[in-house]
């Protein structure tokens, strides 16, 4: 099964206490399909510009991810500069030059409109509904957002939000979303909105999951070097789907697992700047990492016969 | 088994954006106690003052509590003034009377000196000194403290730290007595003082337990309703010890559940003010709860044939 992700592939220019880097790859597209890539094949719509080096594009290439709705235009590739402070938990964006992302309308490639897996990574609500009207009928679409389209454009993302499976959002923007500063009360309000599932991302502390029926809560991997958290979230998302896509299994049990895996992939990406530690990951790490969580969540739980008093 | 615990018994007043209350039972030892009831007998060890009310004392008999080490001395019992924000994680002091606490000197009932289970809630460490060159032998010592003790009393502190077994703080006070932002170092450097366990609160996100060979992550129970955050950590550590001094298994296994009861304590204990919902609690509710925590945690992990790709 193959994935189709929309979303945007970028320069980052990423200031952390541990160092300093410019114009490194990065982009929501380009994380997403480099971890969902470990798992799954990857159909990357996005736009470039000019500037983007062959290096990159073979790098993408290298990782089974197919180019061919990644557009080249004039212009200069989406730039993003932030930096983080030592609690590593919010960017403070310092520069936002959209250059050709601007203008961006995604053209989903007839060959990948069949796509039974789709993820909408964090742009416009409206270019969201734009890709959900050229594609036929996948069996997951997962999508993201972001606090400025929450306040800018909330009458299309609510559209967005009836027509999606799985909303992947981090916190604040649930909160933000729902009005409800109570998460699980903002969890059943975003579920009321017409989201049968939904993952709240916590950073440092996990992931929860909601979808009306029970509740999964999963930490993040205890981490003694965070050196770069740009693209955890997108990373995360990769991994989720593309082992969603992988076993082809949507059941709860399923989703729970694809989680796991996400937040494995996610505590890998953040070890080192861009994309650096996902390009020397091997398999056999992500597999004992997930023994980790497995091993790290575990008790007993009510013993088979008797009870304390 | 039986469990000692020496600590505060106070009247606190709370407002909260859910109500205000005017001299409620609090304090460390009361909360403490009151949820390690559930599970193993309790020796309390604390002072109140003249206006102690019968009730107050009623209530902690009734639940089994022996009250021989409860002092009652001339003047006014502790009292604490607090506000709650709509996040509830962090109480903001309004006034803090110490009264009759101010000159608490811990003075253990011979009766009490054998105690296998020592629980030191949060006072002076010297104090906490104090009551342990009163004990025999205890075989498991936890402990608390807070900021103002981390910064007033640090060498005080690190003696303290040698001596127990399990160090229970939160993620706050974990980072200022290590120095470390990341937690995960702030863990290591706290083992290396020479604590055996420690166990580190997040609020709503939950436990970390860290003893040098592993890590356990427990969330918190999703609760809709956060009436009364006050005395959660003092009942998660109630909920932890009682189950242990139950159970007497010390073994990792042993902790890890013993965590999961505690913050089954905790969660109950938030839904009101004071010990209001403790007062009506039954054992299936605990049960349940308990259970509830294992769906809520529960994923595969890695197949046992077969991996993707």
């Amino acid at each position: 099964m193959s994935i189709l992700v929309v979303g945007s592939v970028a320069y980052d220019s990423v200031e952390t206490p541990f160092g300093k880097e410019e114009r490194i790859l990065g982009g929501s597209a380009t994380y997403f399909s480099t971890s969902a890539s470990f798992f799954s094949d990857v159909n990357l719509v996005a736009v470039v510009g000019e500037d983007f080096a062959q290096e990159h594009v073979d790098f993408l290439s290298s990782r089974a991810i197919d180019l061919r709705g990644l557009t080249r235009v004039p212009g200069e590739t989406f730039h993003w500069k932030g930096r983080y402070g030592y609690d590593l938990n919010e960017a403070q964006t310092l520069e936002t030059h959209l250059n050709v992302f601007e203008s961006f309308r995604p053209q989903i490639p007839a060959e990948y409109t069949a796509a039974d897996y789709l993820f909408l990574a964090n742009i416009d609500p409206e270019l969201q509904m734009e890709v959900l009207s050229q594609v036929s009928r996948p069996r997951v679409v997962a999508c993201d957002t972001m606090n400025f389209w929450i306040a800018s454009k909330p009458e299309a993302l609510r559209k967005i939000i009836e027509r999606v499976d799985i909303f992947i959002i981090n916190e604040g923007e649930a909160r933000q979303l729902s009005g409800e500063p109570n998460l699980v009360k903002a969890a059943r309000r975003i579920l009321d909105m017409g989201v049968k599932t939904l993952i709240i991302k916590r950073g440092e502390y996990g992931v929860l999951m909601f979808n009306g029926a029970s509740v999964f809560a999963a930490p993040a991997y205890p981490l003694e070097e965070v050196f770069d958290p740009t693209g955890a979230g997108d990373t995360f998302a990769g991994g989720f789907m593309g082992y969603l896509a992988n076993t082809g299994d949507v059941s709860e049990e399923g989703i729970r697992q694809a989680i796991i895996f996400g937040s494995v992939m996610a505590s890998f990406n953040v070890e080192d700047f861009s994309l650096n530690r996902l390009k020397r990951l091997d398999y056999g790490e992500i597999e004992e990492r997930v023994r980790y969580f497995k091993a790290m969540t575990h008790f007993q739980g009510l013993p088979a016969a008797g009870s304390p008093k």
